[in-house]
């Protein structure tokens, strides 16, 4: 088995992905096949390789609890057909402020980062850091390498810190300045294991659901008509965003996690009912949620009672005269 | 075939019934068999002899332009089990005065009719005959009888007149001394002719179905939640009534034409849904209308549509791993 | 002050003018001015005279628990300008069957009253009575006073009997040979006391609301869109009929009884916003309700709710540049 | 006036803070003032600045028709008390790759660029420079600066472009190598004008409402709530986005663009029934729009409307007894 992640490696993603390989149902299926870890610079390269099947799943951050929907990773899964999400994970973002020697904070010039860390530890630099200036990198395990790679007999080297992981710290020898650094103490992100076609995971009992839905533009109030179908079944939603169509301000697709599997009748109603009034409607899997919660299921919408009303009809339609 | 009908003859009733036997798709039915037609002094009479097989249809005033939904046919059609509607008839309402002699209005010192019939002429009463006294009857074609059948050699039988039927004036020989003297001109009534379970009339694209539901009262706003299922489904109402269940004030059921028929997919999918909200639901028949007037039915909700989004959902199913 | 009630004397709705009497609120209005009551043949009648000033108010059945709600008043109500309900009143409703002499059950060949009430007790009568005639009726009291002014000698004053109220059976010394006779025991009617406009009753905290709403017909799903404005609102209805507009079939006013004032600011709302969408809206009166039930008002809609609300748009509104 | 920007200079927020003050609303209100344009390089730092008095307004991105909305500008603007927008701008985004000299594509073995833009250019390097490596910076015109400032002796500088608007290839003299690299043709940033509090423009009739809504998390069913009061008020949504409140997964705000303008009465109305349902509601400003699009406002929810349902409420409210 081969997976691919967005790198580099000793990222939140990478750290994710070893964490999910731990989980029960899927150490089953891997435990005579081995398993190979592969880095990607971004997602939709790993995105091809998995539909051209040169790796057999992959890894990628979804929604982070401070910034939200992860734009490259849902814009990629709504827009390549063939891939089915079979789990989730979810990992405590925190960051460390590491540096190359022990040095006082105050000596520190330079700071390098992702742009989006840089944002999330924004209140520490500026209250801890004043004048130190941000220089960018490809990602928080990036700029950790830059810093441990620097030329010793470089003044800079004994300035310049980065804004990385704990893992990658440790992983890049680096000395950590400052830990929990990050604005918000408690942000998580939650990653999304991603197969092709075809593998939908059986129904658990805790399950979760993705799809994407373009509004059918004809039809005016067409996001508050989709929220009425979840609510008319009782399917309630953990996450909903809009992400632009591309082609001009104010056109959207939803990307929506609902609770219950395809399996759940009331889940597969709503869909039916989605794919009525969508102009598109992709669906991206049904899998485990990672934190066990139960749904609290209405009586008016369980599985027993839709088959109850089936039956109501399929006996009436059974009296229609020839 | 024995026809039952609300009576007693020369009604209204009795005339929707000779009407609704002359449409083709019955006159096809009733080629070789003959019929009986027969008068039953109350609508539970009739249909207890209907489920019991002595009869094989009942013809019933439903719903009046002016006066509502006759109480009397909608309580006894929700209350039975094992009947069907198969066909609805529309009759234009109008009075005559009549009275055994062609005298004076000012001469009529009593008026005789049923008392929806007192209720629907009370403008005409009020200024044509401002002195003459009401006469409960229990019919309006009782009321015509009483007046033919009175003794000549009585003064008050030169100055009694009824409220009645055209057809019941002439019936019994009256002279009409006014007609068209009903307070609301155009009123129509609809009356359904009523068979044994089993026999639902195929769709003919024409089609309006009736149902009666009881709302559960475990669920607040559950008439919104009805008509919410209507909405979400495309299926228009042509009446709705809610009638009292009898137990205590402030408790519903709801009687409703919906257009469209069992078949049509629309009309299937809002009757299951129905069917998961409501504490009970009784189907009481999918028949052509009438006024023949086609619904319009938006792409979102036609068969086609339909089946394209179980087909979507179907074709999910099949990928779930075991 | 002058009471109209729909009479003859002696019917529920007399006894129901002299319960509401009785009401401290009342009590206090009428301590210095002394009552007279006078019954009328029909709602219409004293609606008129109640508009003309002949009567201060008149009292009208509006609602009874098993046939529904009482179309003369609501059609009366609906149609007259001018008029307020300003208060309501609940009465059991129960009947006896009354003779002029203590018979056996299986010597009465004719049973007289109103038709409502005949159709109330048909199955007492179909089972005890089975020969036993329909003697139709203006009301139940006036064939309680025909069967006690028949002439003794008159070999059928002894096998005459009427269904009447225990009052009418008292009132015209007859012998009771049957109470509680009704098919339905425990029935209510609901009636209402109304006066000219002008006189709302304040708030008392356990009030009722009554409007007729008349749908915009060129608006599809406005029953719907109704129903949406008083969940919006967390305004719960009591009673919604449906009565026909008379022009044609298939189209309907909404009578409707709904929990609270028009002081309370969540039914203000209601009616403002009833008022943009409908095409014609009644108001027909806030009164206490007889049942002295209190409504949950939720946060979101509490008179405080309300007040923030406006303060909030008229804090920014005051921000507006010239 | 000073007006600060999210810098730095000759970034497409500079182009459009250019454009949007030779509006003539506001070239009015700067005929004597004149101007004084400031970079900043983030919003926040903006804001503090505008809240302290130490500029007058502040221009930033708030949405891209192919990104999605951005974050940094909307968490600001919802976090940061006293903010109002006063204006938006709508600039077509396109870039170009520039370099040094007028070199073949294949000679380029680096491309600078902040990760946005090079994440919208993807396609374009994938296939005309396929061995050339990502170099991250703060800025798209940060990275034609960099290219600009190279050494001409180091080997470097021939084999090195950037991804950069066209005013900033043109500003720092370089060669542009290609241009429209975009990979989706024809998009657009909307850009908003922000003041301070208690300076809301008056209405133009084509206006726009900013707010952001925090759901109460008591209310299932919340995100549905506000999309029925917005429908139920008839007034359109341009844009909704959900934005995580930092807290913990699943949980959101919605950062909303409304059509109208706070003195329409459907606007008021709407943002009062919000103000009662949302755990905070934030009104970030209402502003002409920049496509000068009219509404189509429905009779239910025009001004004479809400006015004539005022008065019919009040008018009932004075007949309310003391």
């Amino acid at each position: 088995m081969r997976f691919g992640f967005l790198g580099p490696e000793r990222t939140f993603t990478h750290q994710a992905l070893l964490q999910v390989l731990k989980q029960p149902l899927l150490q089953d299926a891997l435990r005579t096949t081995g398993q190979e870890l592969i880095a990607y610079p971004n997602v939709a390269g790993a995105a091809g390789d998995l539909v051209a099947g040169d790796i057999d799943a992959l890894m990628a951050p979804i929604e982070n609890s401070v910034e939200g929907g992860v734009s490259g990773t849902l814009d990629v899964l709504a827009a390549t057909t063939g891939l089915t999400i079979i789990a989730e994970e979810i990992v405590p973002i925190t960051f460390v402020l590491a540096a190359r020697e022990a040095v006082e904070l105050s000596e520190i010039r330079t700071v390098a980062s992702h742009t989006h860390a840089q944002a999330q530890c924004a209140d520490f630099v500026r209250i801890n850091l004043p004048g130190a200036a941000p220089i960018p990198a490809l990602s928080t395990a990036e700029a950790a390498r830059t810093i441990a790679e620097m030329d010793p007999s470089d003044p800079a080297a004994r300035t310049s810190a980065a804004l990385c992981s704990p893992l990658a710290a440790e992983s890049f020898g680096l000395h950590v300045l400052a830990d929990g650094v990050e604005d918000n103490i408690g942000a998580q992100t939650r990653f999304v294991l991603v197969a092709r076609d075809g593998k939908i995971p059986p129904r658990t009992g805790t399950d979760k659901t993705t799809i994407v839905a373009h509004l059918a533009h004809n039809r005016s109030g067409s996001l508050l008509e989709i929220l009425e179908i979840f609510s008319a079944y009782g399917v309630d939603l953990s996450r909903i965003e809009s992400r632009p169509l591309g082609d001009a301000l104010g056109r959207y697709s939803f990307s929506i996690d609902m609770e219950g599997h395809l399996e759940d009748r009331r889940v597969e109603a709503a869909l039916q009912s989605l794919h009525r009034i969508c102009s598109r409607l992709v669906f991206l899997g049904s899998y485990q949620r990672a934190d066990g919660a139960e749904p609290t299921v209405d009586d008016a919408v369980s599985d027993t009672t839709f088959d109850e009303a089936q039956e109501f009809t399929a006996h009436l339609r059974a009296q229609i005269a020839d």
